[in-house]
């Protein structure tokens, strides 16, 4: 019998190829700053010859998020595609190491583990370039079933839409989550994925099927087709109108998060930090840390303390995988 | 006809992989603090094993100075053998990012691309344990006579004496490179590499084929079997005396750098720093400062200086590859 997780994440298993690049280079590449984009295997040949000296880290936002709320002592896994490769024993070995249960047999053939191209920019934003590779290949059969029954939650990244197979294990697991009374969270992941799939993840929330969704404010605002945040925030709230149980994390950079829910609207700020480095990781630590809130028992408030905490972390160094044991964070915060 | 370079280094061409631990885990591994060991396959696999989150950067000491020399301007090149993998695609990519000219041909069959595994403990210390994998197939075959005549400097690492064909390629190079006229400059390490092949070392200074030393203090004290700097300091003057053409310069950590000419003892302090984080790679970046003030006719005092600028950036982050451009520190020094 497979051991009883608090949180099964399900994801784009990624390699991250970060380097430091200037707004002219973005630019010249035609890159929108602060996107995800898709690209082939020719664009990412292009993209990784015109890019610099580069730091390598697995990364991966759902997985992401699975190391993160293991660091904070949630009994974790993950579920996502690599080949076996260079770059995929990198991203086992990595996700293994930070004591996440990870059984995803990787591909012997197709294409190769998936890598993102992360331009980091002098203001600390970043802007990904995500070639699928292997990702392409996670199948419903990488469901397993008795794993996902012995959940407490299944987190699912928007990202797992884009490779139409992934989709369907998406699904297939939310549903059999919902079948055995666990909760499926969703993070929206980009303002273009949620363009992309729109009314999916609306169905999604609306057939009840995900009943936990972390959004930043621009994909909030793609997802209620609205640039004002109060008009977004409102739309939120219906949604917990007509669906109690459901909740709705909204995370504003230095603003901090708002956690909706139907009970209340509460407003927590961020923690403090020394230097904005790098951002990648900051929406997939933040729910990191709500998510091992949430595995405690915490309320609300302290689930989002815990969110602030490690998404803080993430953002002072280069990379979307904490440096920092994250309980010595959250102890010293008073919150463990 | 080659380009005339400034600096052409030789050495191992590896990909570093970084992690953090603590003293009691190279207790239970057993390994010294602040030494390079050499692993074979197994033990790389155990390690990799034990060893948690990890970041991959390229490396190697030889390579990070001609990277380093590179970003002061200095026209540089770069002799190493990668496999082509994954991770010798990693190295390539990485070295001629940094404007290097790297022409060596990856090897298609045989063992896999080197990988130094680096424990980082909480005082910024870094304990490596490299497996050589292809750098065990640099050959004399790999030494472009034509590139080595036109080149100002020739600058070898004490780790080529490790793999066996390798060493050939080494006396090689600094011989074509002594009879078209150009410095040859050694780096000795690694105490222990020091103690693997003193005699040897010494051979090649004394037959003056070698007459650019870099070593810090333990090198140092190794190669002259003194515990004393002072007796060092001393027994390198006179390496002078016998060869007034012979330059030793002495890195010191903390205390900065001694530069021994026959025509002086030169003492330069270290560069400030905020807070030390990663010494791996800070000799070389000092090598790589030093060998670019050459480059640029700097006297020994400037030279040492451009590599204590050097040294201070690398110490300050993950990795030995700097992050920042290294010419606007120099500038900001006044140095350029």
């Amino acid at each position: 019998m497979t051991a009883a997780l608090d949180i099964l994440a399900f994801g784009n298993a990624i390699v991250d190829v970060i380097a430091q690049a200037d707004d002219d280079f973005l630019a010249r590449e035609n890159l929108n700053k602060g996107s995800m984009n898709l690209i082939d295997e020719a664009r990412a040949e292009h993209l990784y010859a015109a890019m610099g000296q580069a730091t390598v880290i697995s990364g991966g936002s759902a997985a992401n998020t699975a190391v993160g709320a293991a660091m904070f002592g949630a009994r974790t896994g993950f579920v996502g595609k690599v080949k076996a490769d260079d770059l995929g024993a990198l991203f086992v070995h990595d996700i293994r190491a930070a004591g996440v249960a990870f059984e995803s047999e990787a591909a012997r053939v197709g294409p190769a583990t998936a890598r993102s191209f992360i331009f980091v920019t002098p203001d600390g934003e970043r802007t990904m370039n995500t070639y699928l590779g292997a990702c392409q290949n996670l199948a419903e059969s990488d469901v397993d079933e008795a794993q996902v029954r012995r959940a407490g939650v299944v987190y699912l990244e928007g990202y797992l839409w884009d490779p139409p197979a992934a989709k369907k294990a998406f699904v297939k697991a939310a549903q059999i989550a919902h079948a055995a009374g666990a909760r499926v969270a969703l993070t929206l992941s980009d303002a273009f994925c949620v363009d992309r799939y729109r009314d999916e993840f609306l169905d999604l929330m609306r057939r009840g099927l995900v009943d936990l969704v972390f959004a930043n404010e621009s994909e909030l605002h793609s997802l209620f087709q609205t640039a004002d945040f109060a008009t977004a925030l409102n739309a939120l709230s219906a949604e917990t109108a007509r669906d109690p149980a459901f909740v709705g994390v909204c995370t504003r950079s230095a603003k901090g998060s708002v956690v909706v829910s139907h009970q209340s609207i509460e407003e927590v700020g961020a923690a403090a930090i020394e230097k904005l480095v790098d951002t990648t990781g900051a929406g997939d630590l933040f729910a990191a840390g709500f998510l091992a809130g949430l595995a405690r028992g915490a309320d609300h408030r302290a689930c989002a303390r815990f969110g602030a905490l490690a998404a803080a972390e993430i953002i002072q160094h280069v990379g979307a995988r904490p440096q920092t044991n994250l309980r010595d964070l959250a102890t010293q915060d008073g919150l463990m």
